[in-house]
């Protein structure tokens, strides 16, 4: 019944020769492309063209044996004959007759599997009009299966109406239910060459021609450049085979069954690659209706409503079997889901070849990305290195670790703390010059011209991939509306009772204003979350504090700043790692109140919602210690305090840079180990393990050997998308740009994180994951965007930490205004400020006044304010606002002058690399010649017969 | 001999449908697509299938005369019987044939015209192999000639070698020598349909197909707003009719003649409008090749090396005819280029239709802005009565208006001035206020938000156009190389002797770095001479008031500063008209100097300069008001002195503000009425005048009533292009936006000038010049960034002109820190410090110091400087730190918030309109569907012949 289709395809095959070469392991002949030289192919292809009869005569069987599958009770064989076949079979994606691929796998819930069948398999077209299918044979069972599972049947009966549709639509289909994964059926899909042609034009992919042109290497010097780097690189290269000859390039012409003369289609089977087919039949999932529910538009719908359970294309073969065949996969997993080859360039072709251009260019701007860190990291440990050096030569920290400068600072804390002298925040003062002196304002311009260059070469290196992937000119379609969307609209419709013009229904801004309030409040909330918890973790710290300095042991009171310090730090990590993942559902569960209508708008949603929680997450702890901790904390005699009691926070001497900077330290280095180990391969493995253990132990190690391609995938992990990966590395991105003013070592953490995360990722998605549909994409959409906007916010953040957060600015207005002798010499006690210390607040005086072994009369703190004995005595002093104005004026320079340089940067370098311009500008000459010299054919084979121009070849006969 | 193509042409023409109806007339079958309904076209289809043999006659006398035109000697007639016909035919644009329609004229130089001949035409195609040109009848004549004119004859053979390859391109050709313009040759070029189609497939120009889809106009309320609003504007919209039925539109497909069908052929004279048609030509034009010049390429390289002389498409007919049947250009003069209807919108789309993409964007823009000027000028003016009504509240100013509040100035200037009372300084503080309140801070950042929704608003509006216009999925394809650089690089590959390689050879940066370094020290020099002239008109500014101060008439010395003021400005308003053409042509020189590539870089780099050198020399002297004057003056006892002995100019007591807001006045207002009136009405017409003063002025008369079409358009000024428009709007632009803060009324004198400006320009594109060739655009190119970067630099010159130039900050903080009651009561006597007169520098000190009538032992001058009794005299005082840190960060917060808010704005609007996106995702999905439904009324067809299919319709037997 369903076997008609594969007789019909057998015979359709028979028609083009019947020479019947080659009965047996014909699976050799559906080989992937992986780079069949032309006569072979051409070879190859008479050879698939003329399928012999016995393959007919499986076929045949196996079509009795799938109406069986639809009317239970019959018997069943089929099994045996198939495992008489060679083993690797099954590592191939095909059809039960070897012949036609499997491009796409349907799963689905098969509820009571009856014991008596072993494995139900039919190929199909189904038919259309299977009005007898819900009251069929043995009105017993019918009944009993009635009561039972009505939600089953009526899913199955949409099921067979959908893929009547898709039989409808040309594709072809097999159907596996009760195999060895119970409870679970298998629906394979097989796109014919007629069917990949319609779509293909339809889609308007890309196709190389016959015409090759030469690729010019560019001119002189360039060429030269060219070629001495590939020499150099070359060890750097992956070890994988490029089809195409270098310096020549197929120009490409979107596919048209009217121009298949243009293109090579020696070969059908690699024709189209595994990647364009499977998307094909996706495309054709997405659009086929099903009018049984009739709101329901797709795939995604019956996904959704649990029609079918999952949907996903097949990878190409196996990775550890020794003996299979070369694919696609492997040489994937050898050459680039390796951590041995971690110096190595990826094979972005073959990346983008197996997985699609979306996933391509992923790991195409992941290694953009780390390549553009590994200057930025040299930089930075290069200024580290000048912080480390001159370090001996800093005049204020000297001063602050000279003991004749006897300086006597106000107690830190209320009561418990007593005066101390400033010599002993010597070792503080010297790590704080690590990562605050003039080379670090070099450091943050650089940083902010690093990353413009960084988007600038990403942008460029897209437009060549752009090129080569033969992408240019190609235009993203809105895709379809989501089966959320579909769903609220029939409600609404339903509702309304609109039903005549339910076309035109849709959700407007009051139908979504409850959700869009609720995702304001919540988000609100959420941000107030985040800060409530940095501001319990500072009360924490104050706390702390103040118990360790009550009590009396000296080793204790001796550690206590680094005890807190680090103590706080790691809280802090903790909290943002758990935050995170619950900030990363809050965002899903939001963005599916929202409904939005297409996915691609869904994802954006998401994105931003997941973008700005995380974000605020991991920054909030760090931008209050930038620009809030020890800014609000009073004067000596008149502190401000919180929570009843506490004082709040000081920094230590030098500024509170250091204290940023470990913060920093510990959350990037803590959340990528934390994160990359945990999240990315402890847990991945265990859903692995959990998902196989569903299936009997004893039989699993068997089992792993027979099962077939689409059953081996079916128990690895579902492609989830490229988002989570892409919010790893823009919250990566921002700690190295937006505080690296305060850290230089940032990009070279960065560098050794990413080096290990793409081949992490590679492995995932080699080994762990199922084949990702393959997705065309021209740039990676929104991520540049948040890119863009983090590299700007950085160079205001980067301006206020050098300004605020550094002494960088104090220590040059004293050098040029007030320092006697235009050195820093004196400085340190410039920037301190007298204190009386009979003006105590009642109670807060210390308790041990003569801690230090002499009575003090003047303290001094940190600030720019007025002595006791002046006219104004503690307001803020002349030099507290030329230092502020200075400060500002600092950051508005800094700002607008890195904006420029960034905006000249941008501006000088093109977008299109020349040579990539270039050669789209040939490429089009090269088309339109084509097709005048095609033109000009067909106009001298119309003179040959047509009258009309032939007095053009009369006219010689006329002159004179 | 050429008349062969006719033939040829006509009896193609024969092959059709003899019939051969409408001997006389048959102009009237040419008429333009302005409204023939269906069923009329075809019939007019038929008509022109089928051309009367009579006509052929009069092509194959033509054809003789035109073959004498090249063998001179022989006699010639024709003329009359041209003039048989009826007169209008002259307006319109054919052939001699009157059939064949002129789609594009190139122009040449004939040198001799010889007497005997009174008009010569010849219509082609031309032959090949014409090598017997050179060496042609007539030996002596020919001796002769070439002693004489040998380029001329050179220039004669490169246009032949050209004819013919057009020739070879499908193009029709008709020669016009010796006409009523003596040494004037014209070459009228007609497209035929299989050409049309043929380049028209190529250019994949989206033509509407036969398929309409119901445009849906929105849901519930806002489709409710939209026929409100059309209601509303309806007085408003221009009275051309729309062919297209509305809420519906024609689904448009790239044209492809496999796919024929898809389009309504019904009219072919229609169907390709005639801006289409000469676009197509031109693009023949542009890509034929002229081998016996081996490196040129084109018609614009022709066009440089003088082998033509002009080139341009035709006007569609007269507009002053009374008779004249109606004509896109005429609707066009009585619909837009009119100043009565300076209140209505424009007719965009038959702009469009008539004058291209480019063109219609061009004035599409230039509406939406002046559009979007009327609610800024209403702010504008807004502020300014905000300003007006609470002068007299104004607590400053009626400080310094109170007599009793008796301060006491220092002297404005060294030894002629003399003190003065703060109270004669009343009128310009009064004054001052009306641009300098509490309403500019806001107006600042109103303009601000203003610009980026004009951005926003254009960018919709352009997305909206592209929609309308099927200008979606246009991509801009690279030009072909100028002539200028052609030739360039002829030379180089000549003196490097590459001759094989030859195609390899392009100028590199080193045969550019003299042009390079031209450039940069010719750009930076201007900017210095920009600088001069501003610190010369200073100069002048200074030594006036000097010398004005000097004389001791009164009457003069009260008037002084107005008069200094006016005349500076007027100085500097005429420099900067005469140096804007300077610079202009400077610009022009130094872009050919660089021999760019293309066109379009070429633009592009003419633009850059003349846009930097024209900005400097407009904003230049604004920007020295706005934030040098007044600075750099030191303080008394210690001025800063120019050029010997002229002190710097101070500004007066409230601000400079107030003199700003004169200058960007009187530059504005002056700037806007002398450029439109003399330069782009006085100049064009004198022109024409000069053109057409070269033909015998008594035949004028006569001459203009017989003139052809060709000749007609010949008179007209060439088209240049749209830059000097686009040049002076962004400048305008600027105006309005930059120094915003300072002059709330610009908005108000722009839309007065562009509501002008549009209609101005709407009558020299329709009356004055040719008609430009129309060319595909789907943005404004570098316009729309030059216009992104001005509202850019905006936002940080308002910040500064607000926290700088004006008094706000000042105010803010006194009332805030240091005002007792917390109003500005005794905020003047707070911004004047204390001199101590007995410390004038010797020399400096006033001649007459009892001109107030008592003994002065302190003065009053506008800083913040420590009193004369002060520990610290004269230094900067904590107020003025305290203030310029203010103001510093007033620029911060200003500057970020206003970018943020901005960039908010632009995330906020989607650049895509949502009904057009929808609209766009319709089409799309309608164009497969129609794929889709052909494809199975294919496979349907196939089933009933094709065996291949046959089982699908076997299968219902195979059930059971």
């Amino acid at each position: 019944m369903k076997g008609d289709d594969d007789v019909n395809t057998a015979m359709k095959d028979e028609e083009a020769d019947g020479s019947g070469e080659k009965l047996l392991g014909f699976n050799s002949t559906e080989e992937q492309p992986s780079g069949p030289g032309g006569q072979d192919s051409m070879w190859r292809n008479e050879k698939y063209e003329s399928v012999p009869l016995d393959v007919k005569g499986i076929d045949e069987d196996n079509s009795k044996g799938t109406s069986d599958s639809l009317y239970p009770g019959t018997a069943l064989r089929k099994t045996q004959q198939l495992d008489e076949r060679p083993k690797d079979s099954k590592l191939w994606p095909y059809f039960q007759d070897g012949q036609r691929r499997i491009d796409y796998v349907l799963t689905y819930h098969v509820q009571k599997p009856p014991s008596t069948r072993k494995q139900k398999s039919h190929s199909c077209c189904l038919r259309r009009k299977r009005t007898s299918s819900p009251s069929r044979a043995d009105p017993e069972l019918a009944a009993q299966e009635q009561r039972l599972d009505y939600h089953e049947d009526d899913q199955r009966l949409r099921r067979e109406e959908f893929e009547e549709n898709l039989c409808e639509m040309g594709l072809e289909m097999e159907k596996d239910e009760g195999t060895k994964i119970p409870g679970v059926g298998f629906l394979k899909i097989h796109a014919p060459w007629e069917v990949l042609c319609r779509e293909a034009e339809f889609m308007k992919l890309k196709m190389p021609t016959i015409k090759k042109y030469e690729v010019s290497p560019g001119s002189g010097i360039a060429e030269k450049v060219n070629m001495f780097m590939q020499k150099v690189t070359a060890p750097l290269q992956p070890k994988v085979v490029d089809c195409q000859v270098e310096n020549e390039k197929h120009l490409s012409y979107p596919f048209s069954r009217e121009k298949q003369h243009l293109f090579d289609l020696s070969d059908r089977n690699s024709f189209f690659d595994s990647k364009t087919r499977s998307s094909i039949v996706y495309e054709i999932l997405k659009r086929t209706k099903c009018t049984r529910a009739k709101y329901i538009m797709g795939i995604s719908s019956l996904l959704g409503s649990g029609v079918y359970t999952e949907a996903y294309p097949l990878h190409d073969g196996d990775i550890d079997c020794v003996h299979a065949e070369p694919n696609d996969r492997k040489i994937l997993y050898e050459e680039w889901a390796s951590y041995s080859i971690f110096y190595k360039y990826q094979p972005i072709g073959l990346i983008r070849k197996y997985f699609g251009e979306k996933v391509g260019l992923y790991f195409a701007w992941l290694g953009v990305y780390t390549q553009m860190l590994i200057p930025a990291a040299v930089v930075g440990v290069i200024v580290f290195l000048y912080g480390c050096a001159t370090v001996d030569d800093n005049i204020p920290s000297m001063e602050i670790c000279d003991e004749r400068n006897n300086i006597t600072m106000c107690p830190m804390c209320d009561r418990a703390c007593s005066y101390w002298k400033l010599v002993t925040a010597c070792g503080t003062a010297r790590a704080s010059h690590l990562f605050d002196n003039a080379a670090t304002v070099f450091f943050a311009i650089f940083m902010a011209l690093w990353a413009t260059m960084f988007m600038e070469h990403w942008k460029r290196r897209q437009m060549r991939l752009n090129y080569i992937w033969d992408m240019t000119g190609f235009e993203d379609a809105e895709s379809h509306p989501r089966a959320e969307y579909e769903f609220r609209v029939m409600k609404k419709s339903l509702k309304k009772e609109q039903s005549p013009k339910s076309g035109n229904v849709k959700l407007t801004c009051t139908d979504r204003m409850p959700a869009y309030m609720t995702i304001i409040v919540m988000m609100i909330f959420l941000i107030f979350v985040t800060l409530a918890i940095v501001f319990g973790v500072v009360l924490y710290r104050v706390s702390i504090m103040t118990a360790l300095h009550m009590s009396s042991t000296p080793t204790f009171r001796s550690n206590i700043r680094a005890t807190v310090k680090t103590t706080g730090a790691v809280i802090n990590l903790i909290i943002i790692i758990i935050m995170d993942e619950v900030y990363g559902a809050i965002a899903r569960w939001l963005t599916i109140m929202e409904v939005p209508k297409t996915d691609k708008s869904f994802e954006e949603r998401l994105i931003f919602k997941t973008f700005i929680l995380k974000f605020a997450n991991a920054f909030t702890p760090i931008v209050y210690l930038a620009f809030f901790r020890g800014r609000l904390i009073g004067r000596p005699g008149k502190y401000i305090y919180v929570m009843g009691s506490y004082r709040m926070e000081e920094c230590a001497h030098a500024g509170c840079l250091m204290e940023l900077c470990i913060q920093l330290c510990i959350t990037m280095l803590g959340k990528q180990l934390i994160q990359n180990n945990l999240f990315e391969i402890g847990i991945p493995k265990l859903k692995k393990l959990l998902r196989q253990r569903k299936i009997d132990k004893k039989h699993q190690e068997e089992l792993n050997k027979t099962l077939h391609r689409h059953e081996k995938d079916h128990f690895l992990g579902p492609f989830v998308g490229l988002n989570p990966e892409y919010m790893e590395m823009i919250i990566q991105f921002g700690m190295v740009t937006l505080f690296v003013a305060s850290f230089p070592l940032a990009p070279l953490f960065a560098l050794l994180n990413n080096v290990i995360e793409i081949r992490l990722d590679a492995k995932k998605f080699v080994t762990e994951l199922r084949r990702p549909i393959a997705v065309r994409a021209k740039d990676i959409g929104i991520w540049y965007t948040l890119l863009r906007g983090l590299s700007k916010v950085a160079v205001i953040v980067n301006a206020f930490v050098i300004s605020f957060t550094s002494d960088f600015i104090p220590r040059l207005v004293y050098q040029y205004m007030y320092s006697p002798d235009g050195t820093l010499h004196g400085f340190v006690n410039h920037t301190l400020s007298y204190f009386n210390v009979s003006q105590f607040q009642p109670g807060t005086e210390p308790l041990e006044p003569l801690h230090l072994g002499y009575r003090v009369e003047v303290c001094r703190y940190k600030d720019y304010r007025d002595p006791p004995w002046s006219d104004t005595p503690y307001e803020f002093s002349r030099e507290f606002w030329a230092i502020l104005a200075a400060r500002f004026a600092f950051v508005i320079v800094f700002q607008n002058v890195v904006m420029l340089m960034s905006d000249f940067v941008d501006w000088l370098i093109p977008d299109i690399p020349k040579d990539i311009s270039v050669q789209i500008h040939k490429e089009r000459n090269l088309i339109v010649e084509l097709f005048m010299k095609e033109e000009q054919g067909k106009k001298y084979r119309n003179t040959m017969s047509d009258p009309s121009p032939q007095p053009l070849r009369s006219r010689p006969s006329s002159q004179a």
